[in-house]
């Protein structure tokens, strides 16, 4: 990808957010794990998350923050022309989870589809719906990043067990009111040696639950911490300079930082190059890793809070599975 | 979605596509349905199909494509930007399909990701290419759809089953050499009281393969011909107009036009209103309904044939799941 000249119009209009009813404690999910809960909330720095119980669906969760987000921007569903699905998770194959996300926010005759990079699929929608704004072809896009990690745990893995948390997040945008409001650096790296460092195998066209020799597991996360941190700790400091030159020692032009919040090692390795910790919004310890929804759900926290103000200049930046890194530098 | 404005400059450099090597012709199809193959083949329109068989997959059969798409446009996979996967279909749900594309094509270090509308992908894809080529975000830009379709059928439902075929195509895209070349319009409309009427119920979140009342049907094509067909002609003149004032009754400015395969009651429809039937390329018959392959392999076809030729304005479209509606008009 080549390095972005000029400035892609785009502005915040609205973010909204959904989290499942029920809380789990680390301890809880230590006990199903069988290891020992106070090792386990020091290693995954998650005290608490949420997962979907009865009567939830990653469709209602996303319906119920894009209806908080349109609520914030003061608009209603018809106003939005593009519904981007920005979620790692799919609801079912086919259709497409835009178009199931639309019926359940009664649009019609919309554009409705999906962007789709595991934990950085809000940064591709994002970056794509500057391109659409920018371009003319849209005046408000709405994106949804809504999660079930939950439903794909095995328990038998607790690094992954303890560490993936459910729930929704949505922002409206429309275009930008002055010259550089919008997206001033977006890039996306994928380093496919560490395609299987995080995985999930079954459930596409290369092994079927019909298949015969599935197993449950095959279902389930696999992660391998450790090697997709050695991956990361070797690619992350370039892709950071080709983003915008002095970001992996510090945060030139920088307010505010909003990484995935993919392991407490993950963000630690983000802030290794000098970024200050107060400057870095967290959602890991109560939420966990939301996988896409992470993104969005701790820019919500930062404009909710009032650490994400108009004019100022946010990192949105990760790693996710592929091994894929993106940033994106956003004026607010 | 707005009406576009402008043209968004975009050269098409190279098409290549990949089939399974096993034919399967109507008449096998219609025993494992149990039906009669001569009102098989009158209803469904394909004489023939291909099915992956033993060491072929989705990711061995996108590489061949993309390869054969670089060999024409006289490039290698280290001259692309951006890799985007744009099937319908899943490899396997975690990492993103773009990455373990990547992998096969020994691609590092650059941007890989998907863009999903079901059996509109690619058009998704060649939007979204045009929009990172036009704003200076790519130069070289690799489109791959792979699918594996047969994977998903239920014999017990002959009308789908008869329809699908396997197999891949890959495009690359760089820089318009002069003005006018590129995309003159891009639009998408979804129609989700559809939703039900194309679907895969099982596999993602809402229904997995351990839950307590899964059947193996759930993982299986449903579709509804008559139902679609019935949305579709209400939805798609509407649609046609607005993406170019004239285009339900005819093909104004329009060279060449190169559906979506859905069936062969779809591609009547497409010509209800007027469209010359020799202007119409056609695949159906001899690959089936290839999901989001389906349109770049009649590209491929259109111009490695020669009926598609530089500085010639195609109109690509067709209808997919969700109900979704798109189409792009692509000055080659």
């Amino acid at each position: 990808m080549k390095a972005q000249t000029g400035v892609f119009g785009l502005r915040l209009l609205g973010t909204g957010q959904a989290l499942p009813r029920r809380e789990v404690s680390t301890t809880e999910v230590a006990a199903l794990c069988g290891v020992n809960a106070e090792v386990a909330q020091n290693r995954s720095g998650v005290r608490v998350r949420r997962w979907l119980s009865e009567g939830e669906t990653v469709l209602s969760l996303g319906a119920e923050a894009a209806r908080a987000a349109l609520k914030a921007a003061n608009l209603n569903a018809g106003d939005v022309d593009v519904l981007l699905n920005a979620s790692g998770s799919q609801a079912q194959p086919i259709p497409d989870g835009g178009a199931l996300l639309a019926r359940e926010l009664g649009l019609r005759g919309k554009a409705a589809y999906s962007l789709h990079g595991t934990c950085l699929s809000f940064l591709l929608a994002l970056q794509h719906a500057g391109l659409l704004i920018a371009g003319g072809l849209a005046e408000r896009v709405l994106i949804v990043s809504s999660e079930a990690g939950s439903k794909g745990l095995n328990f038998a893995q607790p690094e992954s067990s303890l560490l993936i948390g459910d729930g929704a997040a949505a922002v409206v945008l429309g275009p930008a009111e002055h010259e550089g409001q919008g997206l001033h650096a977006a890039r996306f790296e994928t380093y496919p040696e560490g395609a299987d460092h995080t995985r999930i195998r079954g459930g596409g066209s290369l092994l079927r639950p019909a298949d015969p020799q599935v197993t449950p597991e095959d279902f389930t996360f696999d992660m391998h911490g450790l090697q997709v941190l050695k991956l990361a700790s070797q690619v992350v400091p370039g892709f950071l300079e080709r983003l915008r030159p002095g970001l992996s020692a510090g945060l030139p032009g920088i307010d505010r930082v909003i990484p995935h919040q993919a392991s407490l090692a993950g963000l630690k390795l983000m802030q290794r190059g000098g970024w200050p910790e107060d400057r870095t919004e967290v959602t890991l310890t109560h939420l966990g890793n939301v996988i896409a929804a992470s993104l969005p759900l701790t820019l919500h926290q930062a404009v909710s809070q009032g650490r994400a103000k108009r004019g100022e200049t946010l990192l949105m930046v990760g790693t996710g599975a592929g091994l894929t890194a993106g940033g994106v530098i956003w004026q607010l």
